[in-house]
């Protein structure tokens, strides 16, 4: 099958059901814009001045642990806090001015005492603590009477917004449902309510069948460039099976969930041979004591770059003000993944 | 009225009808991730290596007019064509792998021929041809058959993804409507439809009553941060009758918008007394043959600086995976700007 996309400006379909530009004939316009740096330099596997290294001190005043492997802590400037006062905003304004407190909680995960073992540097083996964690940390969140939602993430990189260079992921606990998960979960929906099937089984059945846009799979997972994929090199990991939390997963499907984030992260290090920066997180079903026949669990991986390790996609202009534009099919980009993941 | 949002977090409605976590005790957190460069090299009048300075060669092969005041002409690398083939693709895949061509033109408009005149350091004068063009450009574009939307929109600085430092806006004109302004529009239709008003000229009116939202305003136009801003320094620019499209605009109310223009540019260059990075457009009603009563004009700028000229806020992560979040309120905000307009 030719991919429609490389005939011209085409518009599929999005999981949230909106549209998306697809220019593929752009890609050779001049740049006199930014340029990013690449870290090269050598990163020590320990640096005193790290707050996330072991044993260091933090700049809320609190020590990091000396830890072995994972290490969780609150995060010391939560974005969502437990304590706040409890409040609803209307202000007989007939509905222009609206509000409410949102309670939750941060954390922090470190994936490894090593300020320089980033998860595509991790071996199988040391990736496992670290789906345990956020399996534990699903569990104890979870069942807390006031959260909805867990989001647990990766900012990995300083363009996409990382902090601190020391590999660590994040947990946003809240009490309400996000946004983004609201939207996917009312797509997957209607997809259920018209088709009778759940929409991303029934999706990856499909891309296993047209094969161009898969990039790695193993025993219970495949990594795929989804249709919709906005990022250049946007990836989707989805389960062989239908699950809607990560605690459902069993031991070995652990190891290829280990397995194939393992795989994911290491090609995108090779596609521009350099650190490659993205945003990762996990989309499993809310905690809000509703059952959700719909939901595929899945983990999406928003990476920046475009050209080079140095030439970035931004989400700027008509991005922000009209809809996203891709200048990379979903086709090219994962037969790139693919190549890579072979090397 | 205190501002709820001091109290902790909390989630305001926004106008496309999604939530928005408000965290204002997070501003101290530590930062050791990207630093940003201020561009505080002169920049001259004329650059010759520049593509859009006058009588330059452009990387398309053509070459730019000698142009002497705003200059518009067809993008070399567009993202939309109004030439390609036309189809639908569905692939008997029951909705899963769904798209369309999408036709269109994308045009740059410099907005004079010096390289150094930012809109923020051009005079009311200066930048009234530029209003001119836009209306022109609505114009011969809105009346063709095959386009539905225009937007018109600015990426200044390289943090934003300009890709050629020369002050230029662009045009993207689409045979759909885009997404964002489908999201606006079925917000608006919604309160027309409950309250039996216009969302945006009651919002107005409220805010002119409440006042500590409102940055700088002048006989037709009011410029303020949106109770559900994203950005840290968002503003939102509203006219103060109803209009659906700039083409109404009468003589005395472009001037007001070239001032209410040249005064929101000038204020951001002096927050951080360096300039001042952002996405900026327009919305209209689109060009779809149907009746708007529900929308009213306005226009976004979207400005990623938070806490200095070098750190930015990051739409990443949680943003991304989740939804908004912003660590300044919409009124400090305000406050800010307002003090710098008057400066
Ligand atoms: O055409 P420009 O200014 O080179 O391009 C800029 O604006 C476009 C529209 O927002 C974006 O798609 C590009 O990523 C950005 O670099
Ligand atoms: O907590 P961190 O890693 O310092 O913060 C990072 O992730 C957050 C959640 O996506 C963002 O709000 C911040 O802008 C970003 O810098």
């Amino acid at each position: 099958m030719t991919s429609p996309w490389e005939l011209g400006s085409a518009r599929p379909l999005q999981l949230k059901s909106g549209w998306l530009l697809v220019s593929p004939h752009r890609t050779q316009r001049p740049w006199q814009g930014q340029v990013e740096e690449v870290a090269r330099i050598q990163v020590p596997s320990f640096d005193p001045e790290c707050y996330l290294c072991p044993g260091n001190n933090r700049a809320g005043g609190n020590r990091t642990d000396v830890y072995v492997t994972t290490y969780v802590f609150e995060n010391d400037f939560a974005a969502l806090r437990s304590d706040g006062p409890t409040f609803r905003e209307n202000e007989g304004s007939k509905g222009l001015i609206l509000g409410e407190s949102e309670h939750g909680t941060c954390r922090v995960i470190c994936f490894s005492p090593r300020h320089d073992l980033t998860l595509a540097k991790m071996s199988v083996e040391e990736i496992r603590p670290v789906i345990e964690v956020w399996v534990e940390q699903y569990r104890e969140l979870g069942a807390r009477e006031e959260i909805q939602y867990v989001q647990v993430f990766e900012n990995r990189g300083s363009m996409m917004g990382a902090s601190n260079p020391h590999p660590h992921g994040q947990i946003w606990a809240t009490q309400s449902i996000p946004n983004e998960t609201q939207a996917e979960i009312a797509g997957q929906k209607k997809y259920l309510a018209e088709h009778g099937e759940v929409l991303l089984v029934s999706y990856l059945r499909l891309e296993e069948e047209l094969s161009e846009r898969i990039v790695a799979s193993n025993g219970s997972f495949v990594a795929l460039v989804p249709f919709w994929a906005v990022w250049p090199f946007e990836t989707m990991i989805l389960p062989r099976r239908r699950i809607e939390h990560l605690e459902e997963l069993n031991d070995a499907e652990r190891f290829h969930l280990a397995d194939i984030l393992h795989r994911v992260t290491a090609a995108y290090d090779k596609v521009f041979n350099a650190p490659f920066p993205y945003s990762m997180g996990l989309h499993p079903a809310p905690y809000d004591g509703e059952a959700h026949p719909e939901v595929q669990f899945h983990i999406h991986f928003y990476p920046p770059l475009l050209r080079s390790a140095t030439i970035r996609k931004f989400v700027v202009g008509f991005e922000l003000l009209g809809g996203p534009q891709r200048d990379i099919t979903a086709e090219s980009a994962a037969e790139t993944l693919r190549r890579v993941c072979s090397i």
